[in-house]
This record gives structure tokens, C-alpha cells and sequence, in this order.
């Protein structure tokens, strides 16, 4: 028996973590969640999970919640909520499945109580891959990536010595813009980015992927999941999303996985590595139905964020971190209406180009170049 | 460094199983070979290669071999000397790439000697796999793959419980005639048929790819390598050989191998594994170059021998036995212009139906079903 904590209960990797756990109650057990908002669906996981804690990020919605659920079940609010699920006593593992860097501090509470942690928090890796990192080698604490190209990568890697990598290769489906040109791309709606071909998400991730910018915060992800230079680290464009990335190694062999788009998948293998469990009613990937497999080299004019994000990775320090919060602060800003699609790359450029990048930052650094950041675009809307 | 003694030197891969030695001699050494008929070449390879230990096939090439090599060069031949050389007691590893049933008895004496073998001689594994897997358990010995198809779900079962296998997913391009339908099969010639589109290999291999035997012969090796069921071992037709096979876990995730059609990957692989070795010369996949991938279902009418092999798998017993010999036996006399492409079929079938099926065959009665099926192959020429 597995026990498990959940940050993000509510979201897309938190609803399909807790059917994870519901098809499987003789592995997995829920001993803590955190929400957000989202009250109804919160007290009927609570309900049926039955978690000792649960933590809601608005104060006002405690007693709402415990109205509704067994007297056994403790709710608490707010951020510091957030760390006790994180850091719940009971847990065998975390998963952070959270969007944006708000995951980044209980992430590091989590490391540093010695929790291994199922990560579908990105953006935590992408604004501070170095402190995340370090923590968790010196607390001996396993980073086990959700992401599906990361998961893929990861059951490749599996058995094989990390040194015999030579290029990780991350696909991308290229997202619900792929076959428009950026000529086309002025005046698209909050609803067309919302339409991914393949994968059905949250919304922040899929305007992510609609701008690429989701498949940069994947490549500096990787490079700090895997420890693997930038320039080994290669985008290939692929449209059915059926691999889900691969290994080249030094000998030429590659290794790859696929499947279904059933982001189940890696949350299991998360939380079953390094065994696998039976899925019995998962989709079988056959491949004669797809009949063909579309690759393309990544153009990076066409998709700016990539280029950004390569750029951010390289130059390190804080830049990545003003990546990823320009990109959310911009991100919300379409979704609020507030922006047009490309004016999201537009911000995300300005906030780099206006920073000062400090080199090595400490947590309380990367925290104010957030928000220096956030507020920034903020004023440009 | 690993001593390799290597059965089949001319043929194409013990000549790429010596471009692996030679390309990496820090870590590779030749310490004996057995050769055919090729003496021109076999001598090059000896001066180049100088094992201690060499057997060719002819007792009468003993003495011209000798002229030409170093003193220090033993060189026998026949029957005993193959044996000799694939038990050759500097060698850590044997690689197997006789062609045919011929290479059983050196495979079991070497098993027998405790040498690892790394096997390309998959006719051994079709006709006695019970006998040759059972002995490599008594004696603790590993056989490692070299066809790429078995070495891609070696290498893709890295790290993996076998237990959580649900099915192997064996790839196949459909070999020289698979754009043309069964009616035009009549009358093709014996160099239409070698003409592989996607890799260059033996005569043998080469024809048994476009009566798709070579296939049928895979499922049955890699039902006794990996301890599978045929019904849990699927072919899919896939033209570009780029995906050499997979794994599809109890969980739906799929792991695959891919690479370049270069068979010095898997060669080197089981002479390195589980460690992989830079092949810096080696040929990068590059998935874009190709833009598309094609996959279709078998089509076990189209390719009968396929329906034999497994009919002959699932019946067990001496079957496999009768249908590897027929198809040796046919096959040389279709390279032999002694019959037409669609008659190989035939004179297979034709020695399957006669059979009296021997339910668990010693060595003996197994090495009588293939001698007695090979000469009523003869008879019907």
C-alpha cells in the first residue's frame, strides 16, 4: 500500500491522479489533498476518499467544506495548509500537481521532510531547478516526473547508466495552432487556443502549448530532471503525440515510449516506479489504426517561446525564472481577455530583455524576481 | 576487455561482429573464429584478427589457411572444430552467426562450457528452443539477441519485471515483394527477391524476409528468448524499419528501439550490455528526415508462411523443427533456381502435413525430423 498526498486535487492531473487511486484500492491510499477553489468537486473527492487532511486556499471556505465531510477529516487554509499536505506525515509520496511557480514552496518543504514527489508542477523546475535539485539530492528525495514526455524519458532511462545519454529528444504536437502560419495567428481567440488536437488539459497548459512555450518549460524541465545540457536536448515536431519523447544514447540506439494519450499512464508509473501495474480497461495503443507517424524539425521563428526558453535556459540564474512568470502572468491575461495571443510572446520578451539576471539566486531572489516580474507585465496590460 | 569467439566470420555479421572489434579494441578481442567457404576472406580476417583458435569447414583449407598465417594461429575444421571453437576457454562470450539448424550443436556445447552467447543464429532457438533454453537455465548462461528485433525488446526490457510484459509487438518491412500482391509472386527471380529494401544482409535472410519465414522464424525465437506466448506476440507491418520492435507493459505504456538499419547497434549491444559503448561514428536517427512512419496490419493470408510458423509454434514439439528445415531446404533450392518463390510455401506446408508431430523431442529425434524433412525436400525437387 501506497499512501499518497495531492496538491492541485481538483485540476486535470489531480482528478485523473485521484481515478488512479480509485481503480487501484488495494495499492494507493489518499491520506491529504489541497484545492483551490473549486468547493464542489473538493467535498465530493473528500467524501469519497475520506483524506485525514485537506487544505483549501481561501480561509473562508473551511467551514464550508467541513460541513460536508466526516468530523475525522481536518481542514485547514491558505499557504501554510498547502505545506502540511506537502509535507503529510503518512505520505509515502507528494504529487504536486499545482500550475505555476506557487508549487515551488511546498515542493521544497516536501524535499527537505523527506517525501519522494511525483512532480506535474513544471514551473517549480523551471524557476528554480537549482535549489529544487541540490535539496533534493541532499535529502536523497526522487523527483519522478508526471509530465508525459518526461515520464517517457524516464522509463527509458530505466536500467540504463544516465552517463550513455546523448541527446534527449522531447516531442511536440506543436499544439492547437501547428497549421495556422503567425500571419494567422493575429485576432485567434481564447477558444481556438483552447482546442488542443491531442491531449485534453487545463487551460494554462494548453495555451502553453498552443505558444510552445509549454515545450520550453519542458526542455528546461529536462535539463534539470536529467541533468542534461541544452544543446543536448532536441524539440522534434510530432504531430500525432503517440511517442512521447526518446533517448538517443551513445550508440546510436534509441529509446522511446509510447502510448495513448492517457496522462493516467505516467501518473500510475509515478507512483508504481520502478514496477508496473495492470491497467486493465486502458486504451491499447495499435498502431496499424494510426497507420502514420508525422515528424518535422522544430522551426523556431515560427514559435518564438521556444526560442525564448532555450535562450532563458542557457543564460540560467534568474532568467527562467522571469520566463515562466511573465508567461503566466501573460497567460492569464489572455484568458482574462486582457491580451491578444501574440502579445504573450511580446511580454515574455520585454520581461527578459528588461532584467538583470543574477546568477546563482537564492530562494528569497527567485521569489522577488517573480513578482518584480508579474507586477511588471501587469503594468502593461 | 571481453575475449569473443565468434562462429560464422565471412558471413554479414560476423564481418560487422569484427567491424565492432575492430573500431573498439580497448575493449574488444578475437581469441578464435570459425569460417565457411570464403578462405580469402577468412585469411584477411586472421592476419588482421590473429585468434588463437580457428576452424573452417573444409578439411581441405586447413593447409592453405596455414600458409598464410602466423604460426601462433591454431586451425582445424568440420564438425568438431566449430564445437571447439565456440567452447574456446578465453572466450567470455560467444557470438553465434552460423546460418541454419547447423549452428545447434556448437550453441548447446558452448552453453554447456558456460559461455554467455550472444545469438544471431536464430534457426537454433526455432528448432530445438525448449532444449537450447532449458540448458542456458541448468548452466546459468545468458543469451543475449543480435537480430534487431529481439535486441530492441531486450534493450526496451531493461529495468522491467518480465512478468509485466502483455505483449511483444514484432515489426516487419514486408521484405522485396510487399508492394506486390500474391498473383504477381509468380515467376519472380531469384534477384528480384534479394533485393531488401531496408537492409543488406545475407542471401538466406534476405529471401526467408520476402516469404515473410524470416518473421514467422522471429516470433518463434523471441517466444522462447523471452518466455511469451504467441498470443501475446504480435507482427506489425512497419516499411521503414525504423521502430525495430516493442514492448507493450500490463500497464498500455509501450517502449520501442529505434535506430538507422545498421546492425553493428545490436551486435555491439550484447557484447556491452547492460553497459552501452560510444559508436562515434555511428549514424544519428533523425525521425524528421523521414516525416512519416507507416504501420499496417499483417496480413497473414498475403504471407503464408507466417500462418505456418505460427501453426508450427503453437503446435510445439518437432513442428518448428520441420518447418525451419523445409524452409532451408526450399530455400536453398529456390537460390539454387531449382524451383519457383510461391513453391517454397508449398514444399513448407507440404512437410508440415506429413509430419507426425513428436511432442517433446530429444536432441536426437529433433536432429532425425530435420535430416529425414530436408531430404523429402530434396525428393520433391
Amino acid at each position: 500500500m501506497k499512501y499518497i498526498s495531492l496538491l492541485g486535487s481538483t485540476g486535470s492531473i489531480g482528478t485523473q491522479t485521484l481515478d488512479v487511486i480509485r481503480t487501484n484500492p488495494d495499492f494507493f491510499r489518499l491520506t491529504a489533498l489541497s484545492c483551490g477553489t473549486n468547493i464542489e468537486l473538493a467535498i465530493q473527492q473528500i467524501q469519497e476518499f475520506q483524506p485525514a487532511l485537506v487544505s483549501v486556499q481561501r480561509e473562508e471556505d473551511v467551514d464550508l467544506i467541513k460541513k460536508e465531510v466526516p468530523a475525522s477529516v481536518t481542514v485547514i487554509s491558505g499557504e501554510d495548509g498547502l505545506m502540511e499536505v506537502a509535507c503529510h506525515q503518512d505520505a509515502d509520496i507528494l504529487v504536486n500537481a499545482v500550475i505555476g511557480s506557487v508549487g515551488l514552496k511546498p515542493t521544497l518543504a516536501a524535499i527537505k521532510a523527506g517525501r519522494d514527489i511525483a512532480i506535474a508542477n513544471k514551473e517549480t523546475l523551471v524557476t528554480a531547478g537549482h535549489i529544487v535539485t541540490t535539496e533534493a539530492n541532499k535529502h536523497g528525495v526522487s523527483l519522478i516526473p508526471v509530465d508525459s514526455e518526461h515520464s517517457a524519458i524516464f522509463q527509458a532511462l530505466n536500467g540504463e547508466d544516465p552517463k550513455t545519454i546523448e541527446r534527449l529528444i522531447v516531442t511536440a504536437s506543436g499544439g492547437s495552432f501547428r497549421d495556422q502560419t503567425r500571419d494567422e495567428l493575429h485576432g485567434v481567440t481564447v477558444e481556438q487556443a483552447l482546442a488542443h488536437p491531442n491531449w485534453s488539459m487545463g487551460a494554462k497548459i494548453t495555451i502553453d502549448s498552443a505558444t510552445m512555450m509549454n515545450k520550453g518549460l519542458e526542455v528546461i524541465e529536462a535539463h534539470w530532471l536529467f541533468g542534461i545540457p541544452y544543446d543536448q536536448i532536441d524539440v522534434l515536431m510530432h504531430r500525432e503525440s503517440i511517442i512521447h519523447s526518446m533517448i538517443e544514447f551513445v550508440d546510436k540506439s534509441v529509446m522511446a515510449q509510447l502510448g495513448t494519450a492517457d496522462m493516467r499512464v505516467p501518473i500510475q508509473y509515478a507512483l508504481t516506479y520502478p514496477n508496473r501495474l495492470a491497467r486493465e480497461k486502458g486504451e491499447r495503443l495499435n498502431l496499424w489504426e494510426m497507420e502514420k507517424l508525422h515528424f518535422n524539425k522544430l522551426d523556431m521563428d515560427r514559435y518564438r517561446c521556444m526560442k525564448f526558453a532555450y535562450e532563458a535556459g542557457r543564460s540560467a540564474g534568474t532568467m527562467p525564472t522571469v520566463l515562466n512568470a511573465a508567461n503566466e502572468a501573460a497567460v492569464a491575461a489572455f484568458l482574462n481577455q486582457q491580451i491578444s495571443f501574440l502579445e504573450i510572446e511580446d511580454l515574455i520578451e520585454h520581461s527578459l530583455n528588461r532584467h538583470e539576471r543574477i546568477h546563482s539566486p537564492s530562494l528569497e531572489e527567485i521569489i522577488h524576481a517573480d513578482e518584480e516580474t508579474r507586477q511588471f507585465v501587469q503594468s502593461k496590460l
